[in-house]
């Protein structure tokens, strides 16, 4: 598999917590997304470029697998790796790594489409302008 | 002052608690939010109503006093005042009281204007459509 | 597969939606746990109840799969089902239904398992309380 | 007012913006508390060193004016000034920056109060801890 990676490092804030004093489960996935949207800027390819070529890339599928927790004040990065697909689809893959206690957190996955600003219709092969960026990025075997 | 009052119960959610095993104190925001629009919706005037006639009515002011706390499984109920005034603002009043433990937990103060949507301009009189609707109100002293 | 059913109707807040204006992917996992526990409170099976048993029931896995949107003001309804496995791992299954366009909005899946409070350990075999507890419960076919 | 000051740049989540396209107003709590975290952390004063002298500092009071408004992609500075008191509270000022605009979107006040771990009671007086640290911070006029 051909992949995009990227990192971005998270200081969790107390209202991420829950009353067990961990991050709720759910608030990984505004973890992924600060790495999504670090690597996207990284290219050249943030929401709002995607916005002024006239989609948007609305999320269709989350997966999170959870293996331990965060404490606040842990230490937190976040990896994430784009995936090249042939299908119209966006597929990032993420690990969510706790510095503190060096070990890995969460694994998920996000599944996004192209759907048109103009009549929020789904794409179903993949926009020119995105295949032009598909071909300039440096990708690496995963 | 003359007043409309409403009140709505909540069920706190698990999301909703931090690390101390309370509920967040930027949590209440939203508890306030539920109850203003209970009222407004009670008296026929949602955000929905409102933008119909051309005004979002954003937030310009919020005030909040914590005095006790909220457990995950507390019963909670928000009481919200609605005060009339002559100038073009919306100011809400609220009681958050915890029905499990019988205490008033939070007091605060919301404060909206109305913003036409079409130039997003700051509406310095009250809107004809607000007026009427303020004179069709059962008011209470308060 | 046998299943415990419960549903549980929400209301959308204004805070829970995003600049695409529609509810945010991430917040459907705070739907997901309305519907957890209202289903498990009407069994008696709350997490305080579980808790007094001695133990957590962390989530270690969840899945989402997006159909549709949610808008504010739209009526929406979260149907969750409790199956009943060998396993010493609690399985929930939701839709979420948007009653406004009478569209399934939302798909997903929640997996939790068993962690003593004492020593934060998994426990790998079914508490004797839970089995006791399913034993009890009106299990239908699905 | 001698006070100790700080900046945090954030970047905005797209979680973070509500149907109107702009941040929901309660998550300037949230910056608040970045910013904040990031000051006590500067001069060593976290959250979880006053745990370990004994003590929470639970929010008692919070004041918030909103000015104009920030959108996804802005660029965001938060300043946080703690201001030095008699009394046996926290009170910090805050100013959030669009940095993209050039604009002051928000200002805000919270205050603090010093509560013992070991019984939840209300400290009347200043920990001699926090006096000590006090006295060691290098205060400014503003």
């Amino acid at each position: 598999m051909m992949v995009l990676h990227s990192s971005q490092d998270i200081t969790v804030r107390f209202s991420e917590t829950d009353a067990m004093g961990v991050v709720w489960h759910g608030n990984y996935l505004k973890f992924f997304e600060d790495a999504r949207d670090k690597l996207t800027e990284v290219h050249g390819l943030s929401h709002l470029e995607i916005y002024r070529k006239g989609y948007f890339t609305p999320i269709v599928k989350t997966e999170l697998t959870y293996k331990a927790s965060i404490l606040y004040g842990d230490q937190v990065r976040v990896h994430a790796w784009l995936e090249r697909h042939d299908s119209a689809k966006i597929i990032f893959r993420y690990e969510v790594i706790n510095l503190t206690t060096n070990q890995l957190t969460t694994e998920g996955m996000t599944m996004q489409v192209f759907m048109q600003v103009s009549d929020r219709t789904l794409e179903l092969i993949k926009p020119a302008f995105y295949e032009v960026w598909e071909n300039e990025q440096p990708w690496t075997e995963k």
